[in-house]
């Protein structure tokens, strides 16, 4: 099977995503081509590293995912491609595919990049404005055709990485911040079930609003209500039941959070 | 042909319907996977079940139809999977599937459900916020498989049923109400084609606007003025030549609207 | 390989991109479906003429591209198919492919068309408002059965054809007009690379705001600086540097744009 992913901020609208899926079929024409999605904000290269260390985990050995998020397309930022364990990865070397890199290699996965100079696996001409086109797609097929990663590029090993905001610890707790608003309203911080000692109470106060416990589930609590539960990325994340957290609250990305928690006091079970 | 289709209200934005294409893949590797719809408004099952309703009755034979509308995901309400006729149903037993369940059963389709209770089919851990990735992609992948479906949970007969609104009989017509609104601000009302004797002339009464007689086509009239026709599910439906009826009439799901028709006088023709 | 393109105004969320593909798999089982989008603006022919003006030349040979913009369903417009060098057209007879079409004649490619007519290879009953289902869909499958063009319908040779607006020369350059502004607030005038002498300096006056001298790429000014390059279509486009030249400027389709320049004078170099 060639199986190849597509994660942009294009929309759809253009046909920016449709042009580099014809260019696919042009080189691979037997390869299974899927959307991740073509809606991450312009230009917004810490929600597209979320959004690709969320979701490639979960495919199978052999794809190849192709993400572009480039502000900086027709600079001198390098177009580069990577073995990541059984998988490959091709796009603009800006830190997009950096959180999931740093997964992988944590988990012990093998690692190889290449900077990619080989012009011949291109589209000829090269636009300054449309590397998605010219270079990552065609680049990607080959790639899905079974051509070796060295013959596409040169060896890297400095690839620009990415800012993630870690929490800091406080007294009580821990200081963190939202991360990402989803579809649904819901609010991910960056404190993680690791952060949180298991027995412990916790109370979350975010934009005057207090939250006392963690829930197993949204449903858990009334529609309406504010809930905080772990969510399925293991973060510790704040909703609303059957509403908007983000709205309700006036969140978004970059808003902080106080998490305090009291552990059980001895005899007190 | 493994085919596998999937309706959400997860948007795209956040990698959620990506990361359930990646579980079916790892699952069944060489399934085509094609998106109906991640753009259900949240939460909303009405609105799913509709286009589910209008959908899923042109694929063909052997398709898994995976659909995740689940503001209760997470609490008691049970996952389940389904055979109507020829093909399969997977999601959440909250009425999403219900009105293409009953259609499927007027036109003579058999059926039956299983409560899905057997983990060895699903991710592990599983999650309390996201059955579509751990319980639903994978499930939907061992259906197309070819996994039969009674190996994947317990028979169940009192599925979650949705409530649709009827129209009501008045002395002169019906009274009725708005149950969607499409992308072109079309207005589908509750009444359909049936309810309206053949050569009545009938006069639609919504939001202090008249419209007289039923048109073949939008473009029977001009681009600007109000049309009613049967929509191509045939429910009576009002429109705004090339424009938004929804916008114009401020109107949307659950705006009444009088149906009253007079049929011709003996003679008259 | 069976490969058919889908660009509709349809959005996703009623189903009716959906309905299309279960049409398209139910008379090609094994064809492989790819949205290049369902997200032109509702019954925006222009928009949709430049997408797959942008798009279709990317695709390799054989595929069918159904396009569905379609105002006048229901009357008296022409359902037709074409075909096109290597490759397949479906959709309504009202100007939609025309600049596609345009392209491939000017490269010397052969076309030719006909009329729809043929109900055997369309639904039964066809509706009056989704022509998309009930005959675009099933046509195009067909044809990528390798179905015959003549047996769908009769030739035709009077295409409805668009109106795209041509720049007009002044004493000092051109006058123009923004003819898309796209996901990125990125701003296409009709001016193209072949309309701008090689070395001439050349000045972008546009709402009141003067961009001077053109860019290779975008991130060759500061970010929030506006430049104007030549874009991935060879179209003189104007943007903000990591922002949106639509927002900034005000701009939208039929903004008027005027180029001046000045040719380099003798021993200046």
């Amino acid at each position: 099977m060639k199986q190849i992913t597509l994660t942009t901020d294009f929309g759809t609208r253009d046909g920016y995503a449709g042009t580099m899926k014809g260019v696919i079929w042009m080189v691979a024409p037997d390869a299974a081509i899927t959307d991740i999605t073509h809606d991450i904000s312009p230009q917004n290269i810490l929600e597209g590293a979320l959004t690709l260390k969320r979701t490639l985990q979960y495919f199978p050995a052999g794809c190849v995912h192709i993400a572009v998020v480039d502000p900086g397309v027709g600079t001198q930022r390098r177009p580069i491609a990577a073995r990541l364990g059984d998988h490959f990865l091709v796009g603009p070397d800006n830190g997009l595919f950096w959180l999931h890199i740093q997964n992988g290699i944590n988990a012990g996965q093998s690692f190889e990049a290449v900077h990619l100079n080989q012009s011949e696996y291109w589209l000829d001409p090269v636009s300054h404005s449309f590397h998605g086109r010219d270079i990552f797609a065609p680049v990607g097929a080959h790639l899905a055709n079974g051509v070796p990663l060295h013959r596409l590029g040169s060896p890297i090993h400095d690839l620009v990485q990415l800012h993630f905001p870690a929490p800091q610890p406080t007294k009580t707790g821990w200081h963190g911040e939202i991360i990402h608003a989803d579809t649904f309203g819901n609010l991910a911080t960056n404190i993680a079930r690791s952060h949180i000692p298991p027995h412990a109470h916790v109370s979350v106060h975010i934009a005057g609003q207090t939250i006392s416990g963690i829930s197993n589930a949204y449903g858990d609590r009334k529609p309406g209500e504010f809930a905080a539960i772990f969510d399925s990325d293991e973060l510790l994340s704040l909703a609303v039941v059957n509403g908007s957290a983000a709205r309700q609250l006036n969140a978004a990305t970059g808003t902080p959070v106080e998490i305090i928690f009291e552990l059980p006091q001895k005899g007190s079970a």
